[in-house]
């Protein structure tokens, strides 16, 4: 099975890298005897407590297994199918999750242009109109991504100015948290900085992209909204029976800083693959790499050779522009490797 | 963390029990390098071909995280909202879902009545009327539980009855195959002979209650109904990004029979179990031992004392019936030192 | 266009007959000016009043087009998704709405038996478990219908038994009231007495049935249920542009009691038509009349000869049940000639 | 009941009128005698037919209550829950209907930015992308209003020019046709030649805005989407018990050309306001008027007056522009009454 494809490594994203070893390890301790399943064990408790350290105050943390599953579940908690969910147009709810925010919650989704994958208080203020008109879906959740599609972040300013703006109108603030550990490295803050003290209310806090094998973890700040949470996450389809070895995944990925280390590593190789190709004639960085992404604009001709030796996508196939990811398992070797090959190919050209 | 409580070992569930060794070492031998994330790698090509042999014909494979998500997805991908779907009264998608089932596919299910979890072509019959009449959710979909949540067994003919029945009526049929395996160690027939010879269209193929950690496949018999599946899947949540470790742990699942081992030995034990206590004074088994489920009436004194020692759930309080599920790593000394713990207990009052 | 057909009388539904002249009239009179769209209008205003006015206490009043729907939003604003409503196995939300209830709540619904359509706190105790266990629908409603399906009517003392149970559990009692005036006539008292005083929470009253052209009302008995009802209505697709011609029919309706006058005429006519076919050899009437329908077991032989003369329709096709439905406008002659026409195809056999 | 109030005339929208008395004596000429319910009547069937016949090929048609519901259910029969919707960001399926085609159908709808409330090629293919890829909601339906919100009508050519780029993408074109009258009037040509003759598949074809009580019709040019539509407008709780009473008003409606006089004179009794107004210093008339609503910017200082006189509503807060539509009903006398009541406050300033 070691095919040459499948060992092949590349920056087509965090979701192709495998699962770190401390992680694994984890759950091979716990594999003998008998756990109450679905979640009401110790394994379980521990994890959640962790997390809910994470943030310093009072939280209330539900396990799931996807991070689409996590972000339209966290959104039904807080809405009436009346309602509508402000984002990004870039925003993965908006992209790429097939339509499941809207099968799931009933809501509409507002997608809002911007120029950097960032919402502002200003972009998100054209879509907050019509309250109490029953005509019109009632604006309720303002989602954001941090680190975002784009590979920015959010500073805690702006987010405390988008909180601020959601909370004068009585409308709630979700993060989607599928990367958040990389904004956490990039900003050098603490989750408890970044989405406590700057008023968050629900969030997606994800684990499967930055070493996980699978799971994620839907945080309620807003505990108010989370009363009915074990309805919705089973009714949804996302209740583990085998929640141990979810749970022990989190406990793990939370000891010893491992996330965070895991993070600033795919963050530094981020930064040192989009160094690298700037040097080099015919590329150009398109974006600023904050987080673990790099959006290039390199000559077509290369992409189909390059993408035979290296995986990653084509974002945006008539600018010629392509999205590159490190992960935590990116090594400097894989970027020196991937900078050589494009040398090479461009040289043919 | 490895407390009395989690390492208490019982009979209260085959979700308790830990993951089979032999899938655990698979899950470890493919953590290293990357690989294209959402199914399209050659692990999710070999565990979906293991599966496909296993029906002896041409069937559609989806891998997804747990068995609810697999019976809803799969009545999804053969219903418009309007139809309906007839099952026990006892079956998981009636009783134990949460509505997963109306939730996500708009339909009506249709509770029917049993002695023992098993519906027939006759019980059946009641609910198949007001077809073409609009105001009548128009009966779809006829689902079975196959090994049931009684524990007992639909013989193939039965099995041929139901669907002859379904297909006369331009109707499909759904097996929630959550103990699938069980069903057929016990028939000891194929999966082939018990499935595809019988005609099923739709089946949830279970894993994890029989010693993997995750994941169930969705398998269409009926090929022309999958063709959306794949948007179902994701608009439902449950498309894996790390995809290789659900598909290792089916391939491994299917390697050398274990499968058929583990679900052999859960049967055998509870039939060992079920044998030894109805030896005992005060103890009657309910219900025909036929897969791993064993169904006793027993002194409601003792209930309590019992379950501080043992995990395991009453099944109906006022009759003082409790359930005893056997699993893949139930041991004979569990079995002696559970009968041992009633007899001590009885001998107590 | 008045063909035999069109003008053909008959016993088939309620719903066959015209509006009612003084219902047509004030239609007609409301027909100049313009008047504000979606309810904010006077006539509205003084409609709801007269409802509000019937039942004693402060309830909040909305117009809606039709049965299904009043039934379906008056749900859906009580509860949950991941919720259950407990009905009568013959009542109209699960027979004859073609799935509305599960498609746009997204609960389940708990189909009991029943011997004459009516509920009673032990049948409905048996679908009152599993409180606060996630994997099972939450039961929040038990839906009565009054009078019921089989043209039997609950008494107040029965309806105060069941809004007692439900209470107890923290449940709300809904009462599909397409026919309730019917019910009202029968037992001859008020609505205060009938829904009011014995603590039902939500009321779809209906007014199609009954002599108006189209037209029914969600009553919230238990106010607090109706916060968001607005945007449910109009998410609904029920919020008529051209209110007025809604409210003025409510307004004629309650008008000089018009709404009991054509009640008790049709069941006048129910008994009429029941004492005198119950008269004839080979006619059996099923069951107790007691609003505006009767159910007679008749020779298979004469139903189709008999429709052709009258419309009505079959109940029962294999115990050659059928059923009779007097409305506000049908005459003594038709009772007579319909019993005539019985006699003639009896004597012809 | 006339008070002041409700007789007020307006310019605020074509709901606010009455019912022509034609139509309104076609509801009284059948209010008597039996008819079949819920469609099988022979009214029903003159009724579409004569629909029918106005689109020269073989169409099918349904009736239901309201233009949203006329929408949402149109779009529910053409998609799967997994699909998406392109609109116009101003489009009455996305700003005015509470969320119904998100919450009814499960797709995601695609605003899109336009100048005139008009789609083009161009302005809808930049959200034709991600075709295949199962992350991505997949586009399905193009749906434009004709006329539009912004009063503005789209040829014949530019009709033709999406559903060309519609079909070439195997895409449906609906039509929200609540004004469509109006656009015919406009046009001067035939539906034949505006619908039919452009390809458009799916049409919402409005009454009730151009002199109907209450009724839609949902229009299939594409015959093939229509097969299961009779469950879904049931399911939508969208069946008209009475159905004769919506059937009438059609044929009075498609009788003598009534629809084309009713929208001509509202066209041109826009069209005489907005050459009037145009006049006036300080008024300017914002869009080009083409069917029957006139935009524009008039002085902050005189809106509420004005409004208290003459219902009107405000477009755009901030640019203090404001809406009028005609309606079938406008007389000359009230375009020059409500010139003058300009004139008089603004000389009042």
């Amino acid at each position: 099975m070691k095919t040459e494809t499948t060992l092949k490594r590349g920056f087509a994203s965090d979701n192709n890298a495998p699962v770190h070893p401390e992680i694994m390890k984890a759950m091979l301790a716990v594999n003998e005897g008998h756990t109450i399943a679905y979640g009401d064990d110790p394994y379980t408790e521990v994890a959640t407590e962790k997390i809910r350290l994470l943030f310093g105050k009072d939280v209330c943390v539900y396990l799931v297994f996807t991070g689409t599953a996590a972000n339209v579940l966290n959104l039904a908690a807080a809405t009436h199918p009346w309602q509508s969910v402000v984002c990004a147009e870039t925003s993965h709810i908006h992209e790429d999750e097939c339509g499941a925010p809207e099968k799931f919650t009933g809501c509409k989704l507002l997608p809002v242009q911007t120029d950097d994958g960032k919402l502002t208080p200003e972009s998100i203020a054209t879509q907050l109109y019509g309250f109490n008109f029953e005509h019109h879906s009632q604006p309720r959740i303002i989602s954001i991504t941090q680190s975002t599609e784009l590979g920015t972040v959010y500073t805690p300013q702006e987010i405390k100015a988008i909180t601020d703006l959601a909370h004068n109108k009585e409308l709630v603030v979700h993060v989607d948290g599928a990367r958040i550990a990389n904004a956490a490295a990039f900003l050098d803050i603490s989750f408890k900085e970044m989405i406590s003290d700057t008023g968050i209310d629900l969030l997606s806090f994800g684990g499967t992209k930055n070493g996980m094998m699978y799971g994620e973890a839907v945080v309620f700040l807003n505990t108010s909204l989370s009363e009915n949470f074990k309805y919705i996450r089973k009714q949804g389809m996302q209740l583990a029976s085998k929640m141990r070895y979810i749970a022990v995944q989190f406990d793990a990925y939370l000891t010893d800083d491992l996330w965070l280390h895991n993070a600033r590593h795919a963050n530094r190789m981020a930064h040192l693959l989009a160094e690298k190709a700037a040097r080099i004639d015919g590329i150009k960085i398109t974006r600023k790499v904050e987080a673990n992404g790099v959006f290039a604009k390199i000559p077509k001709e290369i992409i189909h050779a390059l993408q035979k030796e290296f995986f990653f996508y084509v974002w945006d196939e008539n600018a010629s522009v392509v999205r590159w990811m490190a992960s935590w398992d990116t090594t400097e070797e894989d970027v020196d490797r991937f900078v050589s090959a494009i040398q090479n190919l461009l040289s043919d050209l």
